[in-house]
């Protein structure tokens, strides 16, 4: 197919649809990893490199108030997958207090068998799943995706930390559906040294050959795309390297951004981007602990990956549905008799309601600009509410499901009230309420750590906010308004009236949450080298199975 | 004039023009005063309310490296209309170190005479000039923008600063051309309580209502639109108090906001679009020591207003010129024969280069879509170089201008090579070249200052950086690289031979500059009460005058 053809495809589309369930309709999220707020130039990144993931901002629907469950990856993904907060599904440990845990190499734990999965339920209506990149739901053969709905897999199940020597630690496997078919750092090249490596690329044509053959075969299917280039240490393939005036980390986003474009482009050559729900967010905010080179950022938002602020938990967030989300340029134009239509046009947008549109070289008043970003606070969790929603799958009726439906929001801009939680390990740190945020809780990490110079908030220390201690204000919590005050620095006076009408309204919402709270049974209690990845399935036709030492399981250690 | 009108006449533009200077051609600045790089929807705010500005950067060329020329009112606007560096134009102090200056009521000194200012050049050309809003380059009689080039005024000469009782201090007054017509908090309320205030709107209406006149006049005209809602105390007016997101400071950025696409839809509507250049920046970084309600944002940059760090000096830019600037959506098409045109489009962007456009229901290829963003490092004093190029005006060749023409930018795309100096008095702080920063010295203020709770970078402490003391960095600069560090947190190692090659190439730029460089005369030395502003021009027919006190000059005291 040629470009050409893509576009005309694209803009001829009829974009008059009504709302409703949308039976078939393909359904594909892209997870970015420690990607920041701060890192799309829709959002202010000084370099301005991502021109795809800013058309799809033009063409969809973007969402500067969007968040992670966690603010970190494996709880994040496992909450994505299962609509349900951590302290639900068991992502989170209780080995001390407050602390973010995930899924290293020695977990003993992983994800639930009691815990139902987006892909589980998509299986009602005939999907087929697939999910490329980072798992971290668990490692070990019975946490694998191939068990818990998806039905292909091509990625790794841990970070791509290393190169190990196979001796103490072995090389993460990379997976393609049930057996491992290489390691990273041995078949799968990742140079450190040089931040080179073509893994963008591989699950990028992975990304694309399954669109294509479940195009050909008729089928509906949830992509779930999860590339992890922009996790330290950041790679690039070599087309890339150098490329972005932001270094290595910038490198990698445009790798991303111009994959992310190929796949969009893709999904109109073949027609099937009008019954496809693409939606683009990341796992946590960016670790800037890791330093310029290996870490994004986070634009005006406090600290980042690790903590319960801005920082950490708020996320890049676009919705792309040609036909069903209306592009921003997209006019809503009555005729004579008062019927409705929707036309791309361009024109000049005065204040969000007047508008003049241009279309098909005539000029129309009466039309009303589609306003293209949404306040809606939004969660990482409304994915599988959403995603069930668009293929007509009812959710679990056994269980708290924490993810809302967005389909009003996406299909007419309706914003629904709702809170944010956010939690280190099973403490609720923090409450967002509209715009205002009550922080329960406050640390960024231990003294300890911070002197020996891991920082989770570089540059950024607000006193008694950004706290090295573990700092309990439960009983007058620090409050915050995030339209005003973005960056968490001018707590709210708890003499004023305002603090005490947000106070009355963020404890009903907090002690209706605990009330009907359930804790999971956590599961990232244990870790034991002799679980780590020594000889997963499919090594002995490789040759590459490792001898696992005996095992000696002891209670993780989480410091931060 | 209908809406409709002006969209038709917008888009039915020709956009094929050639370069070259553009006799005729109208001219708007429009200057912000203490916004912030952060505080556009196109810059990452996150309330996302100025959709007015983000059209104008779509339609236009958006510079997210455009810097002023001091972090301080009065020697940035004295840098734009001179297209001089302050320490040239003599809108410096020398009573103490590395010190920020301006015109409080009590200044003595204001522009110096042997300076040219842009209006009085661009009367070469039978312009008419206008500024509206704040001057700021001295209020005694001799100082006026009457007395400087300008035809007509209708604002200010100093802060909105106030309530005073008119004993100790006279309220500031607002002038229409050269005589007095009322007073801050008496006939222009200003409430500072409720934020209430009507200025924006008069300066509104009067900018439309010059614009109109030269139109029907078939005269070019120069307008300098310097509103000042965002400088503390802020206001908005009525329809606009209480409206944003982001408090009170967000309501006056939606007033200006849609001011400007007033501004422009007026052009529009004249059918003088594309004969017009507007340029949009602010005076200097958001003035975050003010705090949540009365500052805005500088995004992802380094402390703010009164420090060279990013946050003071970053301004958000852009320049719009329908025709002559092709909008982001301009697709350059060449046909057969290889001739080039430009047309209106929508299409998809895959990477920088490749697009595909579909322009008159057809869809073409081999289209190039413009780059809406240029990485041109400019600066405010560009504006004053920029004019008389599109004037058909000559620079004054009698003295060293620091002002580039941006018209290769503009038109071409071009990228020119150009340090930016960063200046505190007549203290050279800081020297960008290419993505490199070098601070020769640093400070943000002093720690009796900091301890009494004025804090110019508040949530911010870098280290070394930031410091509370004038730090001198001369003989070893503290470098960082603005692309991969925009915040200024990671100064790039000095035993790194990175280091030692920018140290190289910044040390020739700034050898070249010192060798070269005569300061002015300092304007901004010497204060006396007597100079206030007790008994301006037209006092009299107002009953306004007051009573000078005894002339007893003192060293002004700048503090930091």
């Amino acid at each position: 197919m040629s470009l050409t053809t893509v576009i005309c495809v694209l803009w001829a589309v009829s974009v008059g649809q009504t709302a409703g369930s949308q039976h078939g309709t393909n359904i594909i999220i892209m997870l970015m990893d420690d990607m920041g707020w701060g890192d799309l130039g829709v959002f202010g990144e000084p370099s301005k490199e991502t021109p795809n993931l800013d058309l799809m901002a033009a063409q969809g629907m973007l969402f500067p108030n969007f968040y992670t469950a966690n603010p970190l990856c494996s709880p994040s993904r496992a909450a994505l997958l299962t609509g349900r907060l951590p302290v639900r599904n068991g992502f989170y440990t209780t080995n001390a207090h407050a602390r973010n845990a995930y899924t290293p190499q020695e977990i003993v734990g992983g994800i639930s068998p009691d815990e139902i999965l987006l892909p589980e339920l998509l299986k009602k209506k005939d999907y087929v799943s697939k999910i490329i990149g980072k798992w971290h739901l668990g490692h070990r053969t019975q946490y694998l995706p191939l068990k818990h709905g998806f039905d292909e897999w091509f990625g790794s199940p841990n970070c791509h930390f290393g190169p190990y020597n196979n001796s103490v630690c072995p090389n993460i496997p990379v997976y393609n559906n049930s057996e491992m078919k290489g390691r990273y750092y041995e078949e799968f090249e990742i140079n450190v040294k040089t931040g080179e490596s073509n893994l963008t690329q591989i699950y990028l044509k992975e990304g694309l050959d399954f669109i294509s053959q479940q195009a050909v075969a008729q089928r509906p299917f949830f992509l779930y795309w999860a590339p992890d280039a922009t996790h330290a240490p950041v790679y690039a393939s070599k087309r890339f390297l150098g490329k972005s005036q932001r270094g290595r980390y910038g490198d990698a986003m445009m790798e991303l951004d111009d994959s992310i474009g190929q796949i969009l482009a893709h999904l109109v050559s073949l027609g099937i981007h009008n019954k496809t729900l693409v939606f683009f967010t990341s796992d946590n905010g960016a670790a800037v602990m890791s330093g310029p080179l290996q870490s994004g950022s986070n634009g005006p938002f406090l600290c980042g990956k690790e903590t319960t602020f801005e920082g950490g938990m708020r996320e890049p967030a676009i919705a792309w549905w040609p036909g069903r989300i209306p592009a921003g340029t997209a006019c809503r134009i009555k005729n004579r008799k008062g019927e409705e239509s929707r036309e791309e046009c361009w024109g000049m947008r005065l204040g969000w309601r007047r508008v003049v549109c241009q279309v098909s070289g005539q000029c129309q008043s009466s039309a009303e600009w589609h306003k293209q970003v949404s306040y809606q606070l939004g969660s990482v969790m409304d994915l599988f509410t959403t995603s069930l929603s668009v293929a007509g799958v009812l959710p679990p009726d056994d269980r708290v499901i924490d993810g809302l439906d967005l389909s009003p929001v996406l299909f007419n801009n309706s914003l629904l009230d709702r809170p944010i939680f956010y939690y280190r390990g099973n403490q609720l740190m923090a409450v967002r309420i509209g715009q205002y945020k009550a922080h329960y809780w406050t640390w960024s990490n231990s003294w300890e750590e911070f002197n020996k110079g891991i920082n989770f908030c570089p540059g950024q220390e607000v006193p008694g906010v950004t706290t090295h201690t573990q700092e309990e204000h439960t009983m007058q919590p620090l409050i915050f308004h995030l339209g005003q005050d973005p960056g968490e620095r001018y707590p709210i006076s708890v003499e004023s009236k305002e603090y005490r009408d947000v106070l009355r309204r963020v404890t009903a919402v907090v002690e209706q949450h605990q009330k009907d709270l359930i804790p999971g049974m956590p599961q990232l209690n244990m870790c034991d080298l002799a679980v780590m990845n020594w000889s997963p399935p499919g090594c002995e036709q490789l040759g590459k199975c490792l001898k696992a030492p005996e095992s000696n399981p002891w209670k993780c250690d989480w410091p931060h």
